[in-house]
């Protein structure tokens, strides 16, 4: 029997992308969760339609059946319904940056109250390739943000192997397509003002430099990162600049990542000289990863490839629930 | 001595094409008027950052010796900015639809109230090829649409020529750039809606359907426009289905166009077989015409094609400015 | 076990699709058949790394156990290959536009000789929703061409059904995106002339117009055709315009469409007044097509909807292989 | 009396974009100087069809009273066709490579022979930001690349003022718009290989580099420099990372910048916070620059703009055509 799994904000591009990974997954049953934010018409109408849909009224989804709620909505949404959704028993998947941060550190950076600071110390931050164990036992757990999962997944491993040299600093020059910036209408993310143009936002104080220092384990001042909007719908590019301790080279990270990441059905190591674009991941849950180094000067040159829809959100919002679930842990991903 | 000329709404994207092309026009000096619609900040602020801002006060306007007000703003705002304008003795090129129509049909298609009836009578049509001497001697243009710009460079001199069975009906199929749909947000031309797509709107009921009627002298049943919505900034491409009267081919139809537009600066019509694509005319005040006929079918096809901006908005504005202040009619437009 | 499917010309658009396509379907092993025009590397290596690799050598596919063999090649070359395999006993189905018309049609425009002129009688057209019992039983498919598959969806529903006033002519303005001019470099897809651009190309005079007149059992002069180059990498959309028989509405046309596809899977007819655009249908199997009619014109339009690569190339052509071999027709396609 | 200039690869994207803004200058005449390679033809035709046209005969061209010719075309052609000019005493400005560099560097980065070895010594480097005077009395001017134009107006001032930290590396994370890679047809420049997609290229061995390294007399392990593909026809936009040297702050660099362009009509220097992005600088000859910093880790970011086909080829060859030939520096540039 299918079990039945609710989709809150599933009119924004993470909640329909959600809701069109979902479909193809054999063992769910999507439910659309309806709530006050959502005012605006979707040209997917003509898919969703077919879908149960039922108000974000907590008692009423446990009653219903709905065993997991994927919360695709904004950060004061998200922490508006998690409480009512967690106490009716319900597993909550946050996609929103409400619950990833201890609660003083999002206040910083996120320049707004946090709304439900006891829970925070209840979510489990989904990374599955580094926090798998604990996803799989979680009832609540906070969706990594798009840049972070990049730039975690291309840091963490050599950072934890030793063999940067932290006190050069570590330069994260990103680049994200436009839906990252969610379905909300702005002059920002308008036609005009992104086609044939390329631009710089949030230099050295995105919200989402805190997380990579949380999972790398970096203080601030050893991070650069800086976002950039390209003028394309999906994908995520980040360029990272590294010194190398003496002696390490291009080979020794290629290795590095390899025994980290052999196992990883969403991890993929190119060979030295070879670079992903975006059109390698779009549409993907993978992560792919390329290595460059400058042997004179001592430097490396990572690029990480996501789908800031996949496995920058949706996709890796699936792949946790499937291991909270226990359903193989690529279905409908791969 | 440099003559004053106020262009109101200078932060859209028809007004901020006005600042632009007139900053190279050495006969004028641009005075930006302020309005309080005018919210939003503009990425060429680093530009009009120099010249002279006067408010939307028309006895100032006046006072500070400016001639000449452009009305880069929406329906409701010109109807309300005129007025007092042409009152206070300037004189006035408005690019709204407000004063292009009798009032009953504006009220009827644009489904707003008019709110200054009486002065439409006064307002000259500026379309330069079909109406030069009367916005010569004009106080008060309304600057044509963009649509209907192509639209009837194309067709009324067919139309006049009688070569055409109208019987048979006049189909017209205009795509356009984004910026035609102006600078206010809205999810309709976010990035991520129009990106990557292609979209019929307003099917048959198109704002500038009567706008082209009135030129072309057609009736209602006579003529089948559509608006499609391209992915590019800027630029409309119309393709113009006709069926000719018996006898009448694709060569006679270019001596029709070459007659009555020899002499125009900014129409250039194209050899049978070659047709305008956007690229010619983006960022030109050209009109673009090509031609071809499908003889056995007694059918031909006229693309026309023009830079919405410059000569569907700001471009023909300035051409009509040069006829009503009497320099040469080409100045800052070649 | 696993029926084996060969496809020659993986390194193209259609035939990176068709990979892409196949690798999710249950039923079938693909095996990536080499041809020596495969000179140029595909971003999507990565991917298609792991299949088997065979030359394109009839006998040893034979040997192998392959069943069927797509040809996503160019004319010249599903011309000298398909005899062969056929002759070998493998089934074929050929994406090019060589078997699809009469030999006599074919080398008029294609302008090139046909090269198995005997064989073409042997194809079976492969439209599935007209043609489903004939392709069932086929061993030799030729694959509908991209824009007649939507114009013909569109159109020969009313023909048959009488509704169309034929001497008024059926236009059919269409436009593409990139893709469906294949993956060899030319001036006219290069990035920098398509984007930001909009251009008509072979006006009246495109190769599909007798597949269009084969398929609605028009008379040349009852259509005129043209196409339009998308600044997109894929889907095509069609407005084709057509004059009603007296008393004829658009309520009439939606219930002949609902008719005669009602049982259709990958048809959907919209409501009046809704249309499609291409988000609706990219990276999907469908075919959407919406209507509107102009009462006192007498006239309506057709918007017709198809991803070029899916419904329009690849996807069809599984659907076909599906109907060819007795999987469901849906298969890998849903 | 006008001056005669030549263009020599007016139907590339460098050499189309000189003709057009060559006809603005007040001061010339553009001739179009016919060459062998020149296949292709050019959607500007309509435009520049009314230009005189001569074969590129330095004898002839001479006769014609020709008094300057600018190289648009690659590498091979300039160091063939340059001897020739320069000994029929014409005047040349050669946009390809083959002059910049020492030939023994040019051999090892361009991995081709020097033709003309020997009359490099001769040629003058044409930032006339930094090389002005020897410009003005130049027979022969190596026209700078465009990325390296960017860079070196970004690095050089902070070199030459000894506030960067140089031995913790300098890297260049460059992004261009396709149009840099010229007009000669390839997979690489395909629109559909290149839309939706960002990729990085050249990655620390673009041939760009020696000059960055010459121009701002830096070694080569003191640069990270890499390409990257923009989805956009013009523009480049790299970000500049930097280690300062201890008590240095961004309002440092901004007055260094600020006192060595000060009086630079083509530098435009932002307030610290403010960042350029490609569409203040397209179709224009400005270079744009931001400037931030992050105190607590020593860091800062320079972000330079440039317009690859203006200041970054044909704009800034004007530049240089404008000092030599004794007109305005800023005629038909502003």
């Amino acid at each position: 029997m299918k079990r039945r799994i609710g989709v809150v904000g599933f009119r924004g591009y993470s909640g329909s992308e959600l809701v069109r990974l979902l479909k193809k997954h054999p063992g769910v049953e999507v439910i659309l969760v309806e709530h006050r934010l959502d005012s605006t018409t979707h040209p997917s109408d003509l898919e969703i339609g077919d879908l149960k849909t039922l108000p974000a009224e907590p008692s009423q989804l446990a009653r219903e059946g709905v065993e997991l709620v994927f919360l695709a909505t904004p950060h004061e949404a998200s922490m508006e319904l998690a409480p009512g959704l967690l106490e009716a028993g319900l597993r909550v998947i946050d996609l929103s940056g409400a619950f990833r941060l201890d609660p003083p550190v999002f206040e910083r950076w996120y320049k707004m109250k946090h709304l439900a600071p006891g829970l925070q110390r209840q979510a489990v931050y989904g990374l599955p390739e580094f926090c798998r164990t604990q996803i799989a036992g979680a009832r609540f757990v906070a969706n990594p943000g798009c840049y972070p999962t990049a730039a975690s997944l291309a840091i963490k491993p050599l950072v934890e192997a030793g063999v940067i040299d932290r006190t050069a600093g570590i330069i994260c020059d990103a680049k994200s397509g436009v839906s990252g910036a969610g379905r909300k209408p702005s002059l920002r993310t308008a036609f005009c003002e992104v086609n044939e143009n390329f631009s710089a936002y949030a230099v050295f104080e995105h919200r989402h430099v805190p997380e990579i220092l949380m999972n790398c384990r970096l203080e601030e001042q050893e991070l650069s990162f800086i976002a950039q909007l390209l003028p394309v719908n999906r994908g995520i590019l980040e360029t990272i600049y590294l010194r190398l301790k003496p002696g390490v080279d291009g080979e020794q990270l290629r290795a590095i990542y390899q025994s980290r990441y052999g196992d990883e059905p969403f991890i993929r190591i190119y060979p030295i000289g070879q670079y992903p674009d975006l059109r390698a991941v779009q549409f993907t849950n993978f992560c792919d990863i390329g290595i460059a180094s400058q042997p004179d000067a001592g430097r490396a040159l990572i690029i990480a490839a996501i789908d800031n829809l996949v496995k920058g959100a949706a996709g890796q919002a699936i792949q946790n629930m499937n291991l909270m679930l226990g359903f193989s842990e690529t279905e409908a991903l791969l």
